[in-house]
């Protein structure tokens, strides 16, 4: 146990408190999209020396002026040109010798974006979408916020109705089941999967086919117009 | 858009921006228990002159040398004496001018504990377990981190049997639809409610009735053991 001491100043506590104000704080922004049954999320090459040829999440420190989640949403903003788009934060990491620059925290953000709504000019700022899957190594501890991140966004997958982000408007109980197992890393037994999204109640039945398909055509579902906000 | 640089070292990178590395992290507790039926906070009075007169949540300003996570279990041990609990980070707060030291980002974690079970030494640190509902207003902006991590916990109520950390190991369905209606802060329907919870099937029957009780004795029930992990 340690004794408190009486009342004292801002300023007080700042002077006696010096080396305490010596940290930065990043944000870092885990980009997840799904194309081809494949779960993906946005990388970028490091350009840090020390971690030379290894990709890192998009993020960048806030500046002294900035607001913690303005700083994420100007990140997504700068580096997608995005910005109407699910963002939430996530979880805080701060380990002391986790950033090679000096004591940096981080907090991470994921987002959700609908690959096909939104074409990215990746280009000019080296960013790629990756398999997260084939991801074995990462700048940082990127590799841990990466994990924390798609271990939340598994959590939630039966709890909140948040890959509606990830699909089109219109999709088949198929495509969705699809989008599912991308998340998960398995996959579903067919009849389970519908029997509870069937208790979860959050679809439309829109009285349409899918078409153009090389299979049977199914039916085709909307979310629930209360599950569609942005944010 | 902006351009980005080409590769830089750590210490370029840190020379070049001086300026951001000026912040101090913060962790602040939110420690709920449960008694008499009322959610409770545990509250310190602010030893800061600029809130003189106010209650504040538990926290600290995290050491030059530590991490995050291990501040929050600190401050927690060494105002509760406590070790043994459940505690988890919630979310950071990052607005620029939230505390009159300097630039203080704060991460919020809450912590549930059963008042029955531990015998907290409360008087030598003047912290005082409070009413949730009654509480106006706080120092900083931690009325606003308290409402988060209370809309946080009624958010895991029926997705986590996150209550059994606040009740004593057997219990009748009625005290716990009371727990229930002390965190919402709402009167719930009886049918309604044990409805839910068989659904839900959190729960063991022990074979086990209320005794001492003045209404018509319940059956007592215990959370299944695979859900009584601590954190």
């Amino acid at each position: 146990m340690v004794a408190f001491p009486h009342t004292k100043t801002a300023a007080q506590e700042k002077s006696s408190h010096r080396d305490y104000f010596n940290i930065a704080i990043s944000v870092d922004c885990v980009i997840f999209s799904y194309q081809d049954r494949d779960l993906k999320v946005l990388l970028i090459k490091s350009d840090l020396e020390e971690f030379s040829g290894l990709n890192s999440l998009l993020g960048d420190l806030v500046r002294p002026d900035e607001d913690l989640n303005a700083a994420s949403c100007r990140v997504l903003k700068e580096r997608t040109d995005l910005d109407e788009v699910f963002l939430q934060q996530v979880h805080t990491f701060g380990r002391v010798d986790r950033h090679p620059s000096g004591r940096v925290v981080t907090t991470a953000y994921y987002a959700l974006i609908n690959i096909n709504d939104h074409q990215l000019k990746l280009g000019s700022h080296k960013l790629h979408w990756h398999s997260v899957k084939s991801i074995k190594k990462l700048a940082f501890d990127h590799l841990e916020i990466l994990n924390y991140c798609l271990s939340h966004l598994r959590n939630q997958l039966d709890k909140y109705p948040v890959v509606h982000h990830l699909l089109s408007e219109k999709f088949s109980l198929r495509e969705l089941q699809e989008v599912y197992e991308a998340v998960l890393g398995t996959d579903l037994d067919r009849r389970n999967f519908r029997k509870k999204i069937t208790l979860l109640d959050w679809l439309s039945d829109i009285n349409e086919m899918e078409t153009d398909v090389s299979h049977r055509p199914g039916k085709l579902y909307k979310f629930k117009s209360k599950f569609l906000k942005k944010r």
